[in-house]
C-alpha cells in the first residue's frame, strides 16, 4: 500500500504518481494556495491582507474552493455570483452557491445579467452565431463582473482559474505562436487607470484533480452541471486533455511547462497596444473602430459583420 | 476516392488528410526541399549551388533522400559516411550507401571511428556509462564529421534531420524551457573560425512520413535497421510519439509550430557563452575546465566523474 509522503502514514489521495494521507494533503493544498496568493514563479506577490477582494463564484469546484480558502484565511473579500439564466445549470449553480452562503455564514451578492443589467445571453448568441459562445460569455462575464468590482469599490477580482486552465492555455498558445495570449496571460493582471480592476487567479498551483479530490473531502458543495452552452467550444478543453495525457508520459512537466512560462513570459512582451476610451461605455479597447468588444456584443450597432 | 490536392486525379499519397497523386507528390517533396534550402521561415539561404557541400549519409531514409535531392540538384557534393563499426547495423548501413553511390555513380567516403581515428566507440559507452548512448555517438559524429569536413575544405555540412527531428527537439525543449536548445536548434549553424563548418538542415520542411513515401516511391535504398545502442535513449522518440498524436487533432499544428519558432526563435537568445580553445585538441568549447566534450569521452582524462 502506498504510503503518504509526507508522513509515512498509509496514503489515500493518489495524485499524479504522488500519495498523500488526508490530512497532508489537506496542508499540500493549503501550501499551494498560499505560494500562489505569494506568487511563487509569478515574480510579486497577487494580493494583500488589507485589499478588499471580490471573489467571483460560479459554483463550480474551483471557485467554490477559492471561496473557502479566501474566507479561512480571513482575507477581506465580497462573493459575487452572476446568474447566466441558462436555465438548470444556472438554477443549480445558484443554489449551490446560497447554500455555501448559509452553511458558512457569509452573504453572496447575487447578480443577474437579464435583470440587473439588461442583457439576454440567448439573444447575444444569435447575434454573434459566427464566434465561440465560450468566448462571448467570458467577454460579458469579465466585463460584468468588472463594473461590478467598480461599483464595490474593491481593490482586486479573484477568480478560480487553475493549473489546468493556465497550462493548457499557454500550451495551445504556444503550439500556434499566439502572441496575444503569449504575452498577457498572467496569475496578476494589474488594475487600468480607475477603469480595470486588478485581476488575480490564487488556485494557478493548484490542478482539476487537485481541487476536485479538496472539495470532496472538506465536502465543499458545488455544481458539476457542465453548461448547455459549452458543446461545439471544446478547443481549450481538448488541450487540456493533450496536455494531461503528455503529464502522464512525462510525470511533472504540466507544472515544470507553466512555471517555466511564468518565470520566462517577458520574452514575449511586444509594445504595449494603446489603448482607446470605448466610443459607447468608456471603457478602454485596443479596437480599431473604438467600440469594446462587449458593447460589440450586447449593444445594437451597425457593424455586426466584425463580431 | 481521395482526389489529388494537385491535379484531381485519384490519389494514391495520404499523409496527414492530404491527398497526392504520386507525380504531385514527387513535386512536393522537391519543391518543400528547394523551400529548404532557400530557407523559408529560418530567414536565410542555407546553401549556394557555388559552395562544396560535405553530406552525412548513415545510410537511413533521410540521409540517403538528402543524397539524392542534392545530386539531382547538381548540388557540389562529397558524401560522407562514418562507419562506427556497430555490427550488424553498420553493416548494412555500408552495404546500403556503397550500393547507392554505384546505382548513381558518386563516389562516397569512407571513413571508420576505429581505423581512422583510433576510436573503440564500445570503450567510450562503458567510461561514460552514466549519459545517454544516443548523445554519446553524436557529440563524436558531429565532432568527426567536422574534422573530415576541414580536411576536405568544404563549405558546409548536410545532415538529413527532418522536420520531426527538428519540431520534437523544439517541442521537448519548451515543455522544459530549455534556453540552451531553444537559442541555438536552427536548419542553418553559421560557421566559427575556421574551426566549425556551416551546418544545415535542407530536409526539415519534410516530415519522416513524407521522407519514407518519397524513398520508397523513388526506390532510394536504405536500411530500417535500429541502432542495438538506441534501447534505453527513447526521450526524443517519445516527443515524436506525442508529437505527432497532437498533429493529428490538431491537423497541421506540427508545421505551425516549428515555423513559429524558426521565425520567432530570436526571443530566447541570451547572451553568448564565450568559447575557449580547448586543451587537447583546440577546437572551440564552452566548457568550463576548457575541455571539450569530445576529448571528455575520448581522451584518458582525469575528471571522468564531470562526464
Amino acid at each position: 500500500m502506498a504510503k503518504c509522503i509526507r508522513c509515512g502514514k498509509p496514503a489515500s489521495v493518489h495524485l499524479e504518481g504522488l500519495h498523500f494521507c488526508s490530512d497532508c494533503f489537506k496542508i499540500h493544498v493549503e501550501k499551494e494556495f498560499e505560494e500562489g496568493i505569494e506568487g511563487h514563479a509569478v515574480g510579486s506577490r497577487l494580493v494583500n491582507a488589507q485589499e478588499k477582494v471580490l471573489v467571483a463564484v460560479s459554483g463550480g469546484k474551483d471557485s467554490m474552493v477559492l471561496w473557502y480558502l479566501m474566507h479561512k484565511h480571513n482575507f477581506n473579500i465580497i462573493p459575487v455570483h452572476l446568474n447566466l439564466h441558462y436555465g438548470f445549470f444556472s438554477e443549480k449553480s445558484l443554489e449551490v452557491v446560497k447554500a455555501f452562503s448559509e452553511k458558512i455564514g457569509q452573504e453572496v451578492r447575487i447578480f443577474s445579467v437579464k435583470d440587473d443589467f439588461g442583457i439576454d445571453m440567448e439573444g447575444v448568441f444569435k447575434k454573434a452565431k459566427n464566434r465561440p459562445r465560450c468566448g462571448v460569455c467570458g467577454t460579458i462575464k469579465r466585463y460584468l463582473i468588472n463594473k461590478i468590482a467598480l461599483d464595490l469599490k474593491v481593490d482586486a477580482i479573484a477568480t478560480g482559474h487553475n493549473l489546468d486552465d493556465g497550462a493548457s492555455n499557454i500550451f495551445k498558445a504556444i503550439l500556434n505562436w499566439d502572441f496575444e495570449t503569449l504575452s498577457r496571460n498572467s496569475p496578476l493582471s494589474p488594475p487600468y487607470k480607475d477603469k480595470l480592476v486588478k485581476r488575480i487567479k490564487p488556485l494557478y498551483r493548484l490542478s482539476d484533480a487537485e481541487l476536485k479530490a479538496y472539495a470532496d473531502m472538506m465536502q465543499i458543495d458545488y455544481t458539476s452541471e457542465v453548461c448547455p452552452y459549452k458543446i461545439g467550444s471544446v478547443t481549450l478543453s481538448k488541450s487540456k486533455e493533450v496536455l494531461n495525457e503528455i503529464n502522464e508520459e512525462f510525470r511533472g512537466i504540466k507544472r515544470t511547462f507553466y512555471y517555466g512560462y511564468l518565470r520566462n513570459r517577458d520574452i514575449f512582451k511586444k509594445e504595449e497596444a494603446e489603448l482607446k476610451e470605448c466610443k459607447i461605455c468608456g471603457m478602454p479597447t485596443s479596437s480599431e473602430d473604438g467600440i469594446c468588444s462587449f458593447c460589440k456584443l450586447t449593444k445594437d450597432i451597425e457593424n455586426e459583420k466584425e463580431i
